[in-house]
């Protein structure tokens, strides 16, 4: 018995979006695997998944299935659930895919409880299989509708990153390779955080040069990060961290910019995390990324201001001037503050 | 008999915006200094620009001067006039100012005639003289209106750039010092080769990510290139690179961005640069750019296809099926084709 040798795991938005445009450049089946059966069955039914990605339709090589079983022959699977959730489906399918499936992951954050990054979430939930990250500037909308998109796929064996990266790219995906596994980590989560600036000034009618140089000065701040955790300047400087950067802090299809123009327009950050609301990522990222930093020894002041302000240490205003008084530096000088790679 | 030691030459926006701006920050008064008379006696009457900076009041800390004796005193002068007038304007004032007068370049670009850079251009028209660069993602709009802007402040010689950007450093105008005066140059000049890349994206509904992903590519091209000619990648990453590049693409306010949408809703390239139009400077820096990179052996893709777009011959369609499909490369050894500084 064989079955397809790609799957993608979550179908969400982002997984079923990845199906699309994997069908688009295969001529063989394809996964799409999804936990809630009622969701796989109305999928099946209307080829569409009315709930995550209206409009647009499924392809019949995307094989909707809500059975594990399904992803015993493949060779790789992309991990689409959302981070917080990513250990434990993993812990799920483990048992059922072979013993040298590649797992690749999707989601971006840091995991909460664990305080770690999502590769290392996925290496001790699947011990001794491959794990590769898909990262960078991708709408699930942009994706399913064929609009060319291009991503980072990071894994700490370059010949595999190759690999994978030209398995998986096509005429309108295009994913470039990387070494890397800890810059991208890096630069997905921190991008999350420095969306919520952006937005702050957005919200706050700071101006469209304010929000440039803060996405500049937010770039050097992510690479003094990078720097300090093993990520290389080049990554950040890349699709999976400037290019996701660029994409979340200039659209408000973004929920971590639109959280953050909420607060600069004026509404409690304690209001925009009440109970029942969903936490945005980078609110949670903010303050782990600052408690990292602090133990590195580095300076982060967006992601510190970002911080104060969702705590209410500081104001909106406070946090504006702040940032504008901070001690005039050398442009160059601020990546000499971590180890260089 | 004294006269003020600061002084502004160019009453366009952005030198407006500029005088606004550094009055706030001074108690004493700056010269701004226009060709036009008839310009200056109106601003003299209203106290307001009315061509060019509409709706902004200027301070009675600024001079308004029409003859150039009013630069007599000055001991930093920010010639703020036009790219291609910048030569014949620095001739001009020479012989008006003192031999250790600072000249701040605020334009960007490269000059026409002679294929050079405004700083070289400077140089040669004032010999003797110490040049500097302002350079970075400022709308002048935004300046004048006090909004936060930050940008980068360049002089070959490291402790001038750090005198002057904490000279005309103010609450909400932030200069960071560089010693890369050809990163500083190539940044601001190259950028609106991409913001014309990006308005051609958006203009042919590509989508948000594609046009993040192009920023993000562009970045690595702009990287290599300065690479090639002098210029630090740190630089290319700061403010007058990167934060410059992310405001002229992504802002309907850039005349670069908008020439591209222009051409990727379909207009012909030939009938936006009609006799009369006024040239878009990045349809110019195009040709130059991938001119000087043929010669050092590196490849750009992006301002390739740009300048292929513009000059009829390649297809919006074709360029951006080129630029998808060229073959897979690691993210990071697109650094390392140029020297590494």
């Amino acid at each position: 018995m064989s079955g397809p040798d790609l799957a993608i795991v979550g179908a969400g938005a982002f997984g079923t979006a990845l199906a699309c445009t994997l069908a688009r450049s295969r001529s063989e089946p394809l996964v799409l695997y999804a936990r809630n059966a009622a969701q796989v069955t109305d999928m099946r039914d209307t080829r569409v998944n009315a709930r995550f990605l209206p409009g647009v339709v499924l392809s019949e090589r995307i094989e909707l299935r809500n059975d594990l079983t399904a992803l015993g022959h493949a060779s790789r699977i992309l991990v689409a659930v959302p981070a917080q959730a990513q250990g434990e489906m993993i812990q799920t399918l483990r048992p059922h895919v072979g013993p040298e499936c590649e797992l690749v992951i999707c989601a971006k954050g840091i995991e909460r409880a664990s305080h770690r990054f999502l590769s290392e979430v996925a290496a001790e939930a699947a011990p001794g299989l491959p794990i590769s990250v898909l990262s960078g500037p991708g709408f699930a909308a942009d994706m399913a509708n064929g609009l060319p998109t291009a991503m980072t796929l990071a894994s700490s064996d370059r010949a595999r990153a190759e690999a994978t990266a030209a398995a998986l790219s096509g005429d309108t995906f295009r994913l470039y390779a990387s070494g890397d596994v800890a810059g991208v980590e890096i630069g997905g989560a921190l991008k999350n955080v420095l969306a919520i600036a952006a937005g702050i000034v957005d919200g706050a009618a700071l101006g469209q040069s304010a929000r440039a140089a803060l996405i500049a000065r937010g770039l050097a701040e992510m690479t003094r990060f990078a720097a300090a955790f093993g990520g290389k300047a080049e990554t950040i400087a890349g699709l999976s961290g400037l290019g996701d950067l660029v994409l979340t802090a200039t659209s408000d299809q973004s929920r971590n910019f639109r959280f953050g123009r909420a607060i600069g327009q004026g509404v409690p950050p304690k209001e925009l995390s009440k109970p029942g609301q969903p936490l945005t990522e980078g609110a949670f990222t903010a303050a782990v990324a600052c408690d990292l930093a602090r133990r590195a020894g580095i300076e982060l002041p967006i992601a510190t201001a970002v911080s104060d302000v969702i705590e209410g240490r500081l104001t909106v205003g406070q946090a504006t001037e702040d940032l504008m008084r901070r001690p005039l530096r050398n442009e160059d000088a601020t990546f000499d503050q971590g180890p260089k790679t």
